[in-house]
């Protein structure tokens, strides 16, 4: 993984961290999402996961805007969105990244337009399946009830909570 | 015009301005553009119009960060991107405002994406137009070839250099 640093002299970063920090926080603002997935694994406990994952979207020409906020949190991978896009992901959906990295980053640098409420519920999810809420059945239920409420209420989600409450074991 | 400040309570805005800016700067590394249209006018000199903008897009949604920015810049207005679109856009095209507000924001405040290379197209058009360089012929046609190899060799153009320059008086 490469330093922030090594890319002074291609990209014009600013000089303290800090407010590298915050032109991220801000891109974030713009390019990123906080969502949670709701996925269909009938060997899990209950028939779904709950799936927390922050990603970043942008082009393939600004790949290097991706490299500097993976470099600068120290976590994540980056993707195409599909096969062939042209459009590139970076993603953090490991746990104990998102907890130990994203919550403390977006905790400091705080989002300020109304993706921040994403980003509470996101965060209240984290710190509730930290405590292993979601290994009893209301605790895993008012997960997902979180869940459905963010993004829009979901608009674009495949499972309402319905689907969710029949296909629970 | 509200002042940054006074959404301090509604917004988690940093305390420092510097802060501020540097977030804005990632945003609208994001969800900005600059651009310089070239516009049909018989009525003009050469038969043509240069016009710089400088835009950043939001969904109505996150309205908030757009009036921040404008309210930061002390310049620009926001204006829905068709009469019923959900987007909203901040546009600074007053050329005043561009060179005495915007240039100055993104030299402090550096765009670290390859959209860089626009904004410093973008600055040069603006400088060459404060030195009149557009009021003769050989300057204007610099000017035009310029904007033309702007986002991507402007792929969405309308008009390309042969139909300009047959366009010309």
């Amino acid at each position: 993984m490469r330093d922030a640093d090594d890319q002074q002299e291609t990209t014009r970063l600013p000089k303290r961290g800090k407010y590298l920090k915050y032109y991220l926080a801000g891109f974030a603002d713009g390019e990123g999402s906080f969502s949670v997935s709701i996925k269909r694994l009938r060997t899990a406990r209950y028939g779904w996961v709950i799936d927390p994952v922050f990603q970043v979207y942008q082009h393939k020409d600004n790949k290097c805007v991706l490299e500097i906020f993976r470099d600068t949190l120290r976590c994540g991978y980056i993707r195409p969105k599909s096969p062939k896009s042209d459009v590139l992901v970076l993603i953090v959906d490991n746990r104990r990244w998102l907890m130990e990295k994203i919550i403390p980053f977006f905790d400091e640098y705080s989002i300020i337009s109304q993706k921040r409420e994403d980003y509470e519920k996101f965060r209240e999810i984290l710190v509730r399946m930290e405590r292993k809420e979601h290994h009893t059945r209301e605790g895993f239920l008012k997960i997902v009830k979180i869940a459905l409420t963010m993004n829009k209420n979901g608009k674009q989600r495949k499972y309402k909570l319905n689907d969710i409450l029949s296909g629970m074991k």
